[in-house]
């Protein structure tokens, strides 16, 4: 399974409901185990990030807030709140699809993981996808436009 | 009102609960508009942190993410997520009653808001309690004991 293309059809979700297109699911035992998108606007929440939204279920999920073997794959590098929670949850490994340079924490603006003596670390890979990052930038453009 | 002590009796609850003791509250207009405490294990939540949970009330209670003009008082300094929910929140300021040297990320481990180009920054005050501190101490000592 495509788990990448997974995370996008959660990132169409999100650009359908007008938000800020990012989708994230998380994947234990070649299984996805839970699916989410951002909804920092419906939710009115500042941590309605696809990943934490998915971190939650998938703890719901499993019954268990430590994520222990679970792989996140997300259309968007993460933040620094986000990066924080994939650290709480001590997820084993992020794959991203688009690079963030404004605000991403795994690279991007910095690299969170850089810092030592943090109480977890986590393995990351930057999967290029274009689609990840095209349907953030027509969600910006029809934004601009409809302005 | 000291609002230090009333993140103190959040702190007291979440002992009480078996969690380690950590409480906070929001102020805003000289009102506490949210008051939270720990509840990791309980809601087995790896973001179960006393100040996520008193983020999420608070964007409640104000019907809104942006928690424009909001101070924060919080028993013990932030780690790296709840650093960066204050900043996706965007809350004013950040008092804490006491360190954290091993994992706090607003000069205790490293100050997370000396990174540049974060898309906010808060102020912060580090205005040292003996019982936050304490409480956190015993909590610990008395699991050690219980082993």
């Amino acid at each position: 399974m495509d788990y990448m293309n997974e995370a996008y059809k959660e990132a169409k979700k999100a650009y359908n409901e007008d938000e800020v297109p990012v989708g994230c699911v998380i994947v234990k035992d070649h299984k996805v185990i839970a699916r989410a998108h951002n909804l920092k606007e419906k939710n009115n929440d500042a941590m309605g990030h696809a990943e934490i939204l998915c971190i939650k279920k998938a703890s719901k999920k499993l019954n268990d807030w430590y994520l222990k073997d679970c792989e996140v794959y997300v259309t968007l590098e993460p933040c620094v709140m986000c990066v924080g929670a994939l650290i709480s949850a001590r997820v084993k490994k992020v794959y991203f699809g688009a690079r963030d340079l404004k605000a991403g924490a795994l690279g991007g603006l910095f690299n969170l993981l850089e810092q030592k003596g943090l109480n977890h670390y986590f393995e990351y890979e930057y999967i290029h996808r274009d689609e990840c990052g095209l349907i953030l930038k027509d969600y910006f453009k029809e934004k601009r436009i409809s302005k």
